[in-house]
């Protein structure tokens, strides 16, 4: 791989925008690799939530160029927390992951094909000194992320890890049952839609298809909605349920917001009932 | 024009930054035309606000080197919902437009001296696929954008549609009646800022000058102002009038919100009296 | 000084990103100086805080490679106001920063080695015509900071101004007393850790080290918080004082707001308080 292929650095963080942390990590990968170029994925992730930043992340990485993806999502608490937390460099299809060892990876790896190997970032001279112990994006991540843009090997980062050592987070549930899919809201858009962790693949197995009605049992109650294709299936003010640009089932209002009409937020549970007659039939 | 004037785009939406929408586009265009450099305009347009949307493009438009304009703000209602809206290129001047038919685009392009041709986006291997019904400027509009930058000529994209049978927003009021200025609230910004549809050519026609005293009527009464340059013209706490750097009349309050203070909110109604003196003469 | 050296523009500014004002400065230094590359450092800097701003501005610089920094926060109150504000090119180290003259851009020279020389921008050449009242950043300091970049002297930008002539905002209180360190809150951020004015410099002049045990006081009351390295030092909803990334001294809680269980906004008095058997020493 040249250095070229990798000169592309996407970059996902908890920072926010209201002071210059971004702003400074951008300063210390065009000081190091000036003709690296970063794209910013999202800042916004909510202070410390890995499960967002993962699945953000994954969303995310296979429309980037192949290169580096830089993610710096690290809550003091959590896996791998109490103990300094590892600093990682995992390849996966033709790019390479950098961020903590904590979780945050795994899901973009996996959509980038699988890891195929992880180094612990151990060498010094690709670190800024001192290292902060409150920025290490600054002084260890984005570093490591650029002198990687500008052509270094993964390799040379420390020693290799074996992938099934890394920090895994919890799968969060999808599943299909007798009688339904259960999963579990992932996030809630500007627009009050609610994106489900419950992928094409479970509603194909399921026999459910577009143009069917589905009953969605959350907290709040049970919802009948159509099966549609978008939110623009429906009048305004109606709900419907379709797979979303990422594949994931959410759940819209026209001109309204699902989330909350149906009370809905990041971690509580989402059933979608089977129709008896596919049930009986399975 | 070669293929390097236009490896520019600007690109608005309505996407927000709470997550990856606006780092995949890029990521898309990154990966189609990896010269292309991307000028974010705004990205917090209010969701599906054609209006706000339509006039932000256009004050950008006139600052940018000429290019690409990539817009996405693309709701279910409004004009050319309900059918599928049709993607078009515009060009004008020496830029070209991109962005769905439902009126966003045409502002900018009359502040850029008018479109002069339009084509209706059906090529098919300009864009990603399968196209989602969810995201189209992953699919459709971010491609679209990054092949033209890289140099496709825009009747490449499909067919060309009469300029006139586009979609129209209905312009907003802004006019000069016998005794009054009518307009309505077009934005507020930060600082509580008031900006109105009326235009500096309203002002000189109706013979109001810097150094005026205002009379300007809207939902919450009527106000008196100086028509002065900025809100540094009066001391803290008082309002002003004043052509703003779009050359739009606007209000403000020193050191606080005008908009707050009188109640104002985009598309209210703001009406300026003309003196009776000038009203006599005319 | 190669114009290549300079080709890198920090740009921090009070505009926030629900508008195009950003984007428009990007244009115009697009339009100017297509090669310059802009990193932005903050944009929601609170509007017109030029405490706020200077901080983060100061805190950004040395992290950034030399080039142009470009910062616009510009009150219609404080220093400088009521006559129209001087614009300013500043020159410390390698760098040039580009803004107006009240205060805003001295602490970051103070950062990256002092002020070496000021010119007071006049040269009508590189501005944009009309130069608006409300937007000098479009008009003035963007096409300014895009000329620099592109290689003009900034002594080609008018009449060099005396260093020690320049607007100074008053230096916020950092102090070491008989009794105490006393400073004040300089900001709050994402995660509710409060930042002081308090340096490393003055915890190592009290005597004051990780390990000990500090007595902080502030307008609600008075806390004991051990001195630490990070948040990741005591657990979940404790509190602990550090030195931050910037060398500033900073109280946080385990994932929980500090400054919102302390009450603590910017711009509030905090004092820790030295150690007795310290204090006797001395």
């Amino acid at each position: 791989m040249s250095a070229n292929t990798r000169s592309w650095i996407g970059f996902l963080s908890d920072y926010g925008l209201s002071d210059c942390h971004v702003g400074v990590c951008h300063g210390v990968i065009a000081t190091t690799a000036p003709t690296a170029r970063v794209i910013d994925l999202c800042h916004e992730v909510p202070p410390g939530d890995l499960r967002r930043g993962g699945a953000l992340l994954a969303q995310a990485a296979p429309y980037l160029p192949p290169g580096v993806l830089l993610a710096v999502v690290d809550p003091a608490t959590g896996p791998g927390a109490g103990t300094r937390r590892r600093a990682l460099a995992v390849t996966a299809g033709r790019s390479v992951l950098v961020g903590p060892d904590n979780g945050l990876l795994l899901p973009a790896a996996r959509a980038l094909g699988g890891a195929s190997a992880a180094y612990a970032i151990t060498s010094r001279t690709h670190m800024r000194h001192p290292v902060s112990a409150t920025f290490r994006g600054r002084d260890l991540f984005a570093p490591v992320a650029a002198h990687i843009a500008a052509g270094l090997s993964p390799a040379a980062l420390g020693p290799e890890v074996p992938v099934e050592a890394l920090v895994h987070l919890p799968e969060p549930v999808a599943r299909l049952t007798a009688h339904r899919l259960e999963g579990v809201v992932l996030s809630v858009d500007r627009w009050g839609t609610v994106q489900t962790t419950l992928g094409a693949g479970l509603f194909e197995e399921a026999g459910l298809r577009v143009g069917d009605t589905l009953t969605v049992h959350c907290r709040t109650g049970e919802v009948r909605v159509p099966f549609g294709r978008s939110h623009a299936d429906v009048r305004p003010g109606e709900a419907v349920g379709y797979l979303d640009s990422a594949g994931l089932f959410a759940l819209a209002r026209h001109t309204n917001s699902a989330a909350e009409e149906l009370g809905l937020q990041p971690g509580d549970s989402v059933a979608v009932r089977l129709p008896t007659a596919v049930d009986a039939v399975r």
